[in-house]
């Protein structure tokens, strides 16, 4: 707490989006952070600085650290206590002296109310089958992971994972977001959905908020997080665009059209979707930064230019050095979801993605719509979808 | 006509947004296009082809070029007639056999009942005062113009000044459309505005709509106008942060702030502007291809690695060859109309984009929304805008 006195606490505690929270007892809040790569790093330094200057927060802020031994021999997390530095996954940047790493999973979450997770999602469902029974009752969850799985049945939001699993309520923060460019603090915002209460969205707010990363709230949980999915395919699509020299008329309207689908296939999948969320930080601004820069946009571009011959298996081997594309697979499990529930003509972009990268349709069929026109009109006319 | 029967009549007259219009007799509508600049020639050639192929067009398309004599002394409309091409404005490029280029404005639109307006804005007022009482009264107009006037007591839309003066029906057509993209036919898109009658929008529709041009028609008017003008302003604040190097986080929040804005102005001053028109092709596509590339992108981009200390005047002179900026002087009318009204504090990106390019603050300011963010807050919280 930096704190010393009552009209201090007035204006530390008036943030800018204030909604009259009346839970405010000094320390209330502790604050866990479940992951500790890139973006975790990041996630850490943005709250910490918070916690310090809003007197509801608890100071510390646990960061939970998978374990590593660097090459040197030292561990991960004691180099992080000591440096106050990610050395391996953000190098170069202090996290704040009141990020303490813990090794030790179960330690980490024992005594916090806020769980922040941000982990990769695959490892999401063995953490909270370690969690189950180890957390306080009154804890409330966040999600910044991206990338959930698009199942058969539907997606598999990490969100109701956490939910589901570890009985808390858990909102979700997604936006256009490169972690590096937020560690060093270039101008940016995200979109934190939250399911029913709003001053636990509020409160998610004032934590992460900054005048460098402006957090605004919408009650959407579903939207923005399908948001953060989604636009991997659409990004693939302006990958194939830039491939092609389509130009800028061309690359904008396929990702409008991305944009379009997202919105149509969240609101298929979710009732409650509200179009609204995909002019936030999640929608709209996600797919530009996505579509201008990243790894997808980055492997379609090469994958049109050379005409469809080279797979993205070996281009993702080549360009990316281990990583994996998400928006390859997510493409497919979208297709699947599509071809399940008889969508396909509904979706002319989510279906020729998938069709160009499993090689059943040349890139250059990206921006051929004009057979799939009287089907595509049928989403535009549908007060349904729009 | 390209027909010879009644089968190929029909399969002519189904397009993609057939609404079953019933005063589909042949040759029934006449079209000409009033201006004969880049995008008018790009106009008249998507026209041309469709009026081949749909029997209820007249094939000829009239176009009324202001006369030019060229440096080899020929006059403009002539070669023009000689060559099919525009060899000024759209050089390379054929219009189709059955554009006729008319130096005559008078007698270019006699005969017509759908105006295609595609001028220069400053031109529009003059053109109306001489077209009064000279066109037939069943015509129908749609303006392709950007860039009407924002007035102190509200934007003078160039649609309205059309449908005032000549006392006639106008919608309007705007999109994410560099014309010499869509010349080499190059996939894109655009949004048609109406008032209120479909089948005349969807008339439109089929005049302009190509496989490689989708068009498809909103009943917005001003939302769609609107959209065409302050997507500059908008332009501007992108190309400050390209200046500054700020990274696509930052580009991506300030077009996501500012295409809120263009939404929310919109909206106070026109009720009827619904949010749905800002997912068209006409707002989110526009701003980025308008972002991405475009004049004032370029020149705000040159202004913010001087730091501000060379003028746009200067920059203008030296980078346009004598073309103006749009964005700088609309950022103008956009801020005398948010004073006048007592609007500056909600709308702190077209504020900011007006005090920098006078010199009151410096470029970085584009990003520096803290000391806003309370006022901006009204925005995001109020269901009247939002």
């Amino acid at each position: 707490m930096a704190i010393d006195g009552e009209t201090t606490q007035t204006q530390a505690a008036a943030p800018e989006n204030n909604n009259n929270i009346n839970e405010n007892a000094p320390n209330n809040y502790k604050v866990t952070v479940v992951g500790s790569g890139n973006w975790g790093s990041v996630a850490a330094k943005l709250i910490a600085s918070n916690t310090l200057k809003l007197y509801f927060f608890h100071d510390e802020v646990r960061m939970w650290v998978f374990e590593e031994t660097l090459a040197n021999g030292a561990k991960l997390s004691e180099v992080i206590n000591q440096t106050n530095e990610n050395v391996k996954y953000l190098p170069g940047v202090k996290l704040g002296k009141n990020v303490v790493a813990d090794p030790d999973l179960e330690h980490a979450v024992r005594d916090a109310n806020m769980l922040v997770f941000v982990t990769p999602h695959q490892f999401m469902e063995g953490i909270c089958k370690r969690l189950i029974g180890k957390i306080k009752n009154d804890a409330e969850a966040i999600s910044l992971i991206k990338g959930m799985e698009v199942k058969m049945e539907g997606p598999c939001v990490i969100s109701t994972l956490i939910s589901e699993q570890l009985g808390i309520n858990c909102c979700v923060l997604m936006g256009a977001n490169i972690a590096n460019e937020i560690a060093v603090e270039k101008f940016s915002e995200a979109t934190v959905g939250y399911r029913g209460n709003k001053e636990i969205a509020d409160r998610w707010v004032q934590l992460f908020n900054h005048p460098y990363f402006m957090v605004s709230a919408v009650q959407d949980v579903e939207g923005v997080e399908l948001c953060g999915t989604l636009k991997n395919v659409v990004a693939i699509a302006a990958g194939f665009v830039d491939g092609l020299e389509m130009g800028n008329n061309t690359k904008a309207a396929i990702m409008r059209i991305g944009l379009r689908e997202m919105r149509a296939f969240s609101k298929l999948l979710f009732s409650s979707v509200e179009d609204s969320t995909f002019f936030e930080s999640c929608g709209v601004a996600d797919i530009i930064t996505t579509c201008l820069g990243g790894r997808n946009r980055k492997c379609a571009e090469a994958f049109a230019r050379h005409g469809g011959k080279r797979t993205f298996d070996e281009l993702e081997a080549e360009m990316l050095q281990g990583q994996k594309l998400q928006g390859v697979s997510t493409a497919k499990e979208v297709y699947e979801v599509l071809r399940h529930r008889g969508w396909l003509e509904l979706f002319p972009l989510f279906s020729t993605v998938h069709e160009i990268c499993s090689g059943h349709l040349p890139p250059s069929a990206i921006v051929e719509y004009s057979e799939h026109t009287p089907k595509f009109s049928l989403v535009q006319g549908s007060a349904q979808f729009y």
